[in-house]
């Protein structure tokens, strides 16, 4: 079904990125989850936590596991999260004794925020790249276009020449900046989030931290604590993805005024394939990532010891914003790759 | 995939709503989009536009039609809608000396829009029965127990004593009002859209209004005019899906904090059956529409004769909110079906 | 102070709009307030619900009130709202055995929404004369250029000649269905809220009806039950007046890239009383209440019998929504009354 | 006058922060503007970009206009700017030949960027200090009363017991991190705009790099290269202020459900004194900024070399989110010091 654009059989082919979407579907969910349990065994049994033996029995069960799909849809439809179900099954598939050694200590927040985070650390590596390597194709098209003139344009209005450099430095250095800003953004959002029913682990008594440690260092990722309701992580990698497709969107805008006809642009036709299509979408994307933010702004007023409506909301919009923001990227790397001169334009139009 | 927990094999459970999804499945889509180009074949044969004969033959294309999805995926990627390939594939099936009569003197936009309106119009009778049901169920639960004394709060804190019939009253009066204004809705949005080009049917000549008025009937849409560049109505009809999450939400909020233990809620335990999970999508759902709802504004400022960017943000964002809507809609049926009753909270608590 | 670009004292004079704000200056504000409290006594005393002169004195009180803005200030801090210092300020005015009868059976909501509602009437009907004027101004564009051609573009690129009062339907019809939908918008919003402590007027008793109905009748406003909690008046409001800035903001993006100079715009010099800056305006303002709407739809949430957090927010966006619309529809009158010709542009550029 | 709750006489009490709109006041906008001026002519003369003795003079000017408020709000409402009409006034001050040196290079955008960013300055500082506060303040209230127990709450039903002192970790962590993210949002933000016509700073020739370090060191800004279009510093501002908003908004929240009577709140009777108003005013000034930060998102998509559109929708939105967290600061402080006991709720409540 196609409620989504990024889902849309048809139109992901323009709005969607499949390496970024592969992320969120569910397999590499399930995925993301059961990685958690197993590392959360090891860390136990090494801790004492669980007894000797039960890390290995969960791994397998983790590892064969054949998830009840529609179970886990009814369950959740019931309790707002999959992760009880999904304990329950693979409860099932051990010995009685072992059983409840899974997820020992654990609560579905732990499971939920800290699978997410496993796949944004590998959507944040597949957003660099592009982001890397737009940066170059800039400092391409500058090499070799840079030193045309250019009519710079302000408040719509022809305004002086510049040099086609100086367009592109205006569309690079705020990628540069943000690309320099992703490792900080990466530190900030890559942690483990592991807190138990109500944040304090309780039931690790003296053994919390190193737990807590161990199973960070299992998943790979930051212990720096429980955050499950700090959710300015997310909120920061919102806006971080908004102001990227914001950039982005400038240079789509930008593209699309000079691609105008008059203005010297790309056909005098209207065939569809010299459309500025890449660029409206560049603004397009910008515009979704814009209105979704507040969204996840909102989902800050994260009430108690867990919300369940802040939550769920977060779910609703994080992953279309990681979407959103890779396909711009795409489509931006597309869109200047195809530039074959900017400069045409202070050769023509009514005002020479 | 899952990027959308409207298809999420798991989530759409607990954040979905099937019957209206279906509506925006492909196969729904093209089957609109099908539609359009059959009637407008009828119109224009009857008008004289296309040779007698040719409407027939396009029917059996657009009947027979097997779609080349990836084509279609290749193509919209390039031209940034799908129509140009459909059209192209319905063409194919046709005799040379027919082929130019399909989808004559259209453009893209008056078979995405006028698909969209079509599939609507089902979604809006879709939820139209739920509300009515919902009402009919407050009355029911207010026959039972709206004599019951409730303690009315405001700033969060109590204030004096009401009936549960006055609690019941606040939520269904909204609802009343928003049902009520659905007519209206109804006629705002279910309207032929058939403008060709440049949204002025040039090539139609003097047959415009004759074909344009038998296409309206054709589809069953009302004809009033090419409205290819004016999105007030779907603008108005996301404001109304918004306020209806908002209303919903609203009732959801009240719910959740009734059901707190303390308030003399639900259970006693950590249950998860019963947490107020309903209650808490609920709010959920009307924050989401309120983010969302933004984006849909902001593309009305549709620029020129076709806004690509503008346009597209629409596909992105209203049929989320459609979904959304009727999730909240059931979600609260089942809700409000589950009271017991809501008087406990008079009894009990530190301040009685 | 200047916070707010429309009292900002340099730039309201490019974003403000004079008489709709001062609907929202606190004089304005403070003698709605005293004519609820006003009529509020004649309907109690006409219905025997506070003794016979009782209504005169309170006038009285009312009329010659000097309200102490720092004691309200103040008082507002730390109670939320201003009414009960208000109305403290009018009781001392009053002889001990009528103090009491002042804002007798009334609570603060009930003054604060219903001395909003009695300015937003006369904000629409100040909303609803421009729409005529600016209506009619483009019926008197379309007469004097309308035959003319132009070139129409879709997805930002030359597509087919149009007439220009193709374009000026276009600007038209969607203003002319909103302010059809005021007269509709007006019934919904323009209502007495009176609802007492909890919304059920408890302490009126069985005159409950006929004071509500009076004063109703006293005020000029609909007796349609208290609606404490059902802000979709409110929502619809901003939704209209979004959707109307929207509509406004689509003709100031034409209108600056019609202006453009390779278009054929107004001036080939940088000379600033050339730019388009009305025109840029339009587009700012539809943007604007693009995104405040979504805090408007996300007060619909208003937990119990009085939300003091939603509510509030309605006092920080809708005010600021109202006057953007105001701005929006004298800065389209004037740009529209300074079009001299939209034609040239058929007649220039690279690709005539 | 009083459309925005930031300036309103009354409303300011509960909303504003006296402090932070001081500097939104024109007073301290002009003379920022003037610092600019004044700044540039240093530079320009150090470098012999303008005659020596200029500097001297302009400096005079600027220290002794009085500027022509009517004048600038006319010129304002014409050029959408109010630099133009400034550095007439300024000029007009000044002998003819000395005239011309005024403003020399730069655009009016370098003039209005560099003092937004001046103000913004010690905006920053602003917050800082009371964020440090709070922190100190948690900490104190930690040291009192961290060991008592407190009753867990997850999707609002009880939980397990913690700490007050783990509530109160859960409020200061993500404000710890907030501030400590301040250095680098000051770094991000805290630079100077100096661009001219179309930011290429082309009338300076080869003393374009010196006067832009002397400028820069005048007003003790970085010199990071001209911004005037990569609007995504403010955007990140804002994205800050909102996730200030939003964390100080979910310990409102928390306060607001930890304060209602049945949980063993503040008070059992309806006195104004004792209501939740200031944890209500949190939530509300967190869905403010989370509406309008939107907005900000929306203004990167800043078209060609100057957007007015955009830009000027910075001004409408920034300074209120400034101030809103500003609030949000003291307002949290002092609800956080009136803070006597929050764990009486574990005490209390039908399911002890």
């Amino acid at each position: 079904m196609s409620v989504s654009v990024f889902e849309h059989p048809i139109l992901s082919g323009l709005l969607g990125d499949e390496p970024i979407a592969a992320q969120f579907a569910l397999s590499a969910e399930i995925t993301a989850m059961l990685r958690f349990e197993t590392a959360l065994a090891v860390a136990e049994e090494e801790a004492g936590a669980i007894p000797k033996g039960a890390a290995a029995a969960i791994a397998t069960a983790c590892n064969t596991l054949k998830p009840d799909i529609a179970a886990l849809r009814d369950a959740t439809a019931r309790d707002g999260v999959s992760v009880p179900e999904l304990v329950r099954q693979l409860r099932a598939m051990l010995n009685p004794d072992l059983a409840a050694h899974v997820h020992f200590a654990a609560t579905s927040q732990d499971v939920i925020d800290t699978a997410l985070v496993l796949r944004l650390e590998i959507v944040l590596e597949e957003i660099r790249q592009p982001m890397d390597a737009l940066v170059a194709l800039l400092d391409t098209v500058d090499a070799r276009f840079g030193n045309r003139e250019l009519m710079a344009h302000t408040r719509m209005q022809r305004a002086v020449p510049i040099k086609v450099s100086d367009k592109l430095s205006s569309w690079r250095e705020p990628l540069v900046e943000m690309r320099d800003a992703l490792g900080r953004l990466q530190k900030t959002v890559l942690r483990l989030q592991f807190g138990g029913a109500a944040g304090t682990l309780d039931r690790l008594g003296d053994k919390k931290a190193i737990v807590s440690a161990r199973l960070a260092k299992e998943v790979g990722l930051a212990d720096r604590g429980c955050w499950h309701t700090n959710r300015t992580p997310f909120a920061e990698l919102a806006g971080w993805l908004s102001q990227l497709t914001g950039v982005l969107g400038k240079i789509g805008q930008d593209i699309a005024l000079m691609a105008q006809n008059e203005v010297g642009g790309t056909s005098s036709a209207l065939a569809h394939k010299q459309n500025p299509v890449a660029a409206e979408i560049l603004v397009t994307l910008a515009r979704f990532n814009a209105a979704v933010v507040s969204g996840m702004h909102s989902a800050l007023v994260h009430e108690n010891e867990r919300s369940g409506s802040a939550w769920t909301l977060e779910w609703m919009l994080l992953p279309q914003m990681v979407v959103a923001a890779g396909c711009a990227l795409s489509t931006a790397t597309r869109l200047v790759g195809s530039i074959e001169d900017l400069s045409a334009e202070t050769n023509s139009g009514p005002n020479p």
